[in-house]
């Protein structure tokens, strides 16, 4: 399992990244509002995606977990833990608690379903007789962000498995007769090349979010790209200190953001407001209604504000709306484009 | 195995679900006569298709099962008792009786035949050469609801099996020259996106009703649905009790519509109306006409009637027909509208 | 393996289906000549194909097996004993006899080969050493009718072994070294959607009849079908008892039919008109002459005539030649009709 | 492994087929020189192919093998030997000889490339330690007939086996580090329904004859072929019986041309009547020349003679030629016939 | 593993390959900067493509690595060090060094998954029930080339793990429940012959330089060519002498450039040429201005020089931005050229 | 393993092959310089291509081989020893000495992977715990001929590993985390049918000379054809006794010519008589060139020649050219003839 904890390399400061900026907004959205559901960023290769979201891991808030615990569970929410933790708790044992950062978890697009589910300890099989569970991915990602690079070139069947997880907020590992379920809810982050293929529209709908990237145009952006990146290449941990004080002016953004978010209000005029959108735009179902609203909840509380106002249902718009349009008869598109 | 037993999650209650009547009317008539052998649910994604469904489960009516029996054999009906209960029950032994509602189990797409058959259980067998039943999902929708999210994505194998259980009333286990028979009656629950792909006539044909759900068209509607998705994310537990009193009243008019349902009489006029209809919409075959009639008297009993009217007839040809109609030959649809 | 004599659900009377004559009569006609070769059901989903055939077990003759036997062996035939039993024959034993039903032997769509030809007893095997075969679905088909639901839907390997099988009335296994083989000679009852797809001709050919069958088209007949399956699922018991004596007496039929069929003659014109249908139609091979001939005597043993008349020929070859005609070049078709 | 000697069942006569003389004609062809490999048998479903094969059994001569050899080894031809047989003999062993009759063994369109190659002995490698192979079909068929019913559904990796052994007249089997080769000597003949798709050159190649077989055509050869068969069914003894005398004969006259057949000359005249005929077809290679040779001296046989006929090499080119002639350029085809 | 340390062939020298100056141009760029992220050869077949990459191991500088280490860990960076060897580090531990030459490793194109990633010591887990990395071809070409002969016929899986090491720097082997990650960082160097299918654009995108060759066109350079490898192939010994000098010379401009590199500066000038030719070009992203800067200084130090020409950065544009090139839209292609 | 040493069956001898001069002409020069690399052999079935190539082991000449070496190491070239060998030289041992002829290894079409590579000794590393490799066909195959027939329909796979070892002269052996590397340099030759797929170009390149053969088209050639078959198969060590002496003498002649090829001489003229053949019919790449060169030095040779003429170079253009010819592009192709 590769994530940000261990990885010894340095990483780009998020600050530092030039331009993008509906990418780096959509993703600071997630993070004060984990349940947004993620972001899907579409886009050409060579353009800041991964970068922006391995230096996501940096701005992301502290949360308290159980010592010892793969699935991270939360010592303050009994009803969210994980059956052995909650059997703990329950007999009144007093849970050791370690404060840590929220984590990135990637998810690599060759990983087989066992990677991603969690296996049975074969070892501990075949030597005690014993059955444990080795969890996989999804409990490394609960209450955390779930990275797949290339999400459209994942197989089927952890495209089905992420989807169940997803929904439901719980993972099952079924393998010779155990079967173990531990919750995994967690934000995920997606990239994709157009050029390769789409999302099955199942899986496109699970993504809150979407932002569109390209390359920069204007030749003074890119020679700044192209500086900075010498500059970090060259001196890594100079290049850090350089960012280190605007990287902690927007942690501190965030951290209140996440703190007002859940008091910000929306009066009913925004609420029509959003209904309009999705019914003029003709998206499908009521999620779109739902992430515009959450996410103009979590515009309003990076910018301070405990209300909603109509500029923020406007930006709100253009990040959860264009992915769920729905996709015209086939004879509209015939007359005017090839497939 | 995820069940809504063991969910810790709060449901989002039935009546809070905004529109979508005919929805709800077909997931209740099937409550209320379950030998109407299931509802598929087309429509787009984001309607309130799942949420609907596993909030069913809080309108199920109680069952008397044999305690500890993983295929919740009911200790009235010997005749239906899974081998092993009705072994006991034929030695004379008096069987312990628990009284518990009736079950939502979900089929993930995911789900491997052996997950929805069950297996032997390979633990017991190599270390004490002792042979066991691993019961699956079948064994544990029996007598319950057996939901599948997304059914057209199935594997065709599973769908094979589904089929084979769902027309004998038994799932048959047959694993390393051991071979187990127990019953298998479910109401099956399906929902599919027709934008991925069609179900095959035979899996069609099925399911007892269909309907199509679309998203709400009214801006009133839809910044409803909004408010109250707000309400419940915020505070499940007071949403929940807003509408405890509603629910309740619903949970009553079920069963007492269950309890009239086998003495709804109909008419010889209105058998022939439900033989007309289809022989006038061209459907295949004669479970139409079983299916509305069932329907009808559903409806019936739904309203505290004793007989079925043309109304009820009218209503259940709305549910029944739809997904029977006979395809017309290729020239036809050549000359209509694209593949 | 699921058969009718342990399935506990009560079966709906042959004789209380409405209509079908044709199919009905296909079924009753192998019953009286099991050397017909079986029939093969095509039609439109929702009729009363499976019923039939399920409902067919209550029709068949006694015969007497070899208690205990896997291949119910004939105790007056030694020839066309299984190997062990014919071993204990020739050592002199007397074989211990048991009179019952001939089976109707369901084969799922989705079996497997293994569950179909049989295979070795993996337990034995390790535990033991010993080697013991663990009979199939063709063991228990030996003498009896072997009904395959969806027959156009099965694994290419399964249709190669059943034809295999068919062909040479034998089974043979072939697990790690051991080969055993054991008569299997069974009369194949398959029903189709022809919407799913076609069969090989191979296979096609080896059903000797095939009829088509459709929904009922007036509203009397329809009513009379919902009337009597509403009828029968309240109350299975007394809907059976009220055909009992019906039943009774086509029971006796069938019995005098099948003593008398060996004895019905056909005169020479009767060949030639036989010969000169194939002809005229323009049929593959000799097969249809030879079918033609069995059914029509059948045909004349049911009436209770020991002499094939022209009518009987007239019905048999209704029954024995449509799926026979040879298929026209693909300049017809294109020209004729959609493919 | 199926193969005559065992089957309980009794043949139908070879002599008792009506009509169908070219198909008789190729198979005797190849009994009386067994080096010209085989006859491919194409022609639609329901002629007499299968039975021709199997009753061929009944004509074959008897040839001796070393008693208890699984390959049949010849005891008088040290040079093809099974392995163990030879080293025996080299050590100066006097081998036990059996006299029987050639085999017919059937190889099931279904048969695993195990089967055919034959496998190792796991049961004795997993107990003893000890490796021992287990021989497959084609030492079965060691100096007999191969018969493959529906050659074209073959699966390929079967093939390229038959094809190799075919070639070098070994087979070779190796598995988990043994490596064994035994001799593989064979006359293979296949039946095929062109309808269900074509072989490959390479296989179709390796026919020596090609035989097309059809219905037969009056009404009084259709009315024979009924007769026969229903008389057979209902007495297969006395059918026999009926039979016997002119399967004598038969089985004589072969015996005799078999000893004739190596004696029998041709004059260089008849040498170039067959490089001729092969130019003016234009049909591949040389073996089309080698095949008209060997067959038309066996015709010269049959008919007693020792000298080949110009008559001869005409029949002769009948059963060589059609399968080898070259195929058009795809323009060709395009000009002519819908592929 | 096949690397050319142990290959016992002589090595045609570098400098004796006649013309190709742009291949033998992009690997050099590659040895002096290593973070140039490789070359794709593009070119027909029987050119000097593999000859070439061979032939460079001559030219590499020397490293120093870990004695013993299969991860050749730098003594001098803990950093970037195996597991196993940063623990003996941070122990205290005084590590052992060997000087040797930078590794070529070739990647067979029939490659398995485990060959690339490395695997368990399946023999050590089942004899001592100890688990063991059996490193693969990733842990011997960190720090070095990973060549891949016909990069574009490799299995998908293949090239999944090659992305994500060559993005991560990482690579993680993952067997039934162990977990171990070392450092691959390699210049990947492939050759392609584009008749046979072309690279996903994600694995492209991964080459930092790009370089199409073709057949010398001169017979005075073809007969030069022949000369060379005739007498190379006679006596490489004696051919080898011939060159050695000037292979000496060229690996010590090799090492000076490489000394130089880090210290060559590119005025702002320079990098707005760059971005201005990615922007007029319309390539994907800015990986390009990357490499175009590091190119264009790789060729200021070999040419001796501290600061970056605009020449330079002509020369690096011709091999960094070809493969990079947007794709046109569908409609564009058809209108100019075939598919 | 199936080679020419142990087969018992007679070869037909290689002078008495009638016509096809180009091929028998491409195997003796592949003799006469091993560095050839191979022929492939295109043509119609049934032509000489297999008796000509298994018939030629009958003229390799002797070669001393390291007595009891399954890679038939040089006892006089330590550098390509196979590494137990090499060890044992190194260490001073006397190496036994056997002479005998170079040999014609066949891979057959079916041949796995494991086949070809080799594999682990399995047996001796269950029972001992030791691992031994089994050497596959290309140990088999070192320093000797390897012939493959209908080349064009081997797996992917194994081609893959056939160019792997083809291009560098060593084959690896990895199982299980062993890793073994042996010699493997042989001539390739490969016969194919064209009707039944082409090769990759990669393959193609792969073989030095390409012949195309047919079926010879007089007469008088063809009756010779047939009649020498028959003497063959009438009694083969007679007919081979009659081309004895012509055989000693083709043996004599190819002797001859393997010690005169390496002083075969060639002007620069002819060199560029070479480079310009290549140029002028657009080949890719230079390898046509140095085949050109090697195939008119054995020509030379085999005529008793030091120096290569320009009537040399014309034959070989015929031998190496065509294969290599550039495929134009798809426009051209469509213009002028159909796939």
């Amino acid at each position: 399992m590769v994530n940000t904890e261990k990885t010894a390399s340095p990483l780009y400061p998020f600050v530092a990244i030039v331009g993008q900026e509906r990418l780096k907004r959509s993703l600071i959205l997630n993070v004060i509002n984990p349940s947004l559901s993620g972001v899907l960023i579409r886009g050409e290769k060579g353009t800041a995606k991964s970068t922006a979201v391995r230096a996501l891991a940096d701005l992301l808030p502290d949360i308290e977990v159980v010592e010892g615990d793969p699935f991270q569970s939360d010592p303050a929410d009994p009803r969210s833990m994980a059956p052995e933790v909650r059997a703990r708790h329950d007999a009144g044992e007093r849970l050791p608690v370690r404060r840590r950062k929220v984590r990135v978890v990637e998810l690599p697009v060759s990983a087989t379903e066992d990677r991603v589910v969690g296996t049975l300890d074969l070892e501990l099989a075949l030597k005690e007789g014993r059955k444990r569970i080795e969890p996989g991915l999804l409990a490394a990602a609960n209450r955390g962000i779930l990275y797949v690079d290339e999400v459209n070139l994942l197989d089927d069947h952890v495209v089905d498995v992420l989807l169940d997880s997803a929904a439901m907020g719980v993972n099952t590992i079924e393998r010779e007769g155990v079967s173990f379920s531990h919750p995994a809810r967690f934000t995920l982050v997606g990239t994709m090349n157009p050029e390769e293929g789409d999302l099955r529209p199942q899986l496109l709908d699970r993504f809150g979010l979407c932002v569109h990237v390209e390359g920069l145009n204007t030749p003074d952006q890119r020679v700044e790209v192209v500086k900075r990146r010498a500059a970090f290449e060259a001196d890594p941990e100079a290049f850090m200190r350089r960012f280190e004080e605007e990287t902690a002016s927007l942690r501190d953004t965030v951290a209140t953001a996440i703190r007002l978010c859940p008091h910000v209000a929306a009066a009913d005029r925004i609420l029509f407001n959003i209904a309009e959108r999705s019914l003029t735009l003709g998206v499908d179902g009521h999620r779109s209604d739902i992430v515009m609203l959450k996410a103009a909840k979590a515009i309003a509380a990076w910018a301070g504000r405990d209300e909603v106002l109509d500029a923020d249902v406007e930006e709100a718009a253009g990040l959860a709306l264009a992915h769920r349009m729905r996709r015209r008869p086939f004879e509209d598109i015939l007359g005017q484009a090839p497939a």
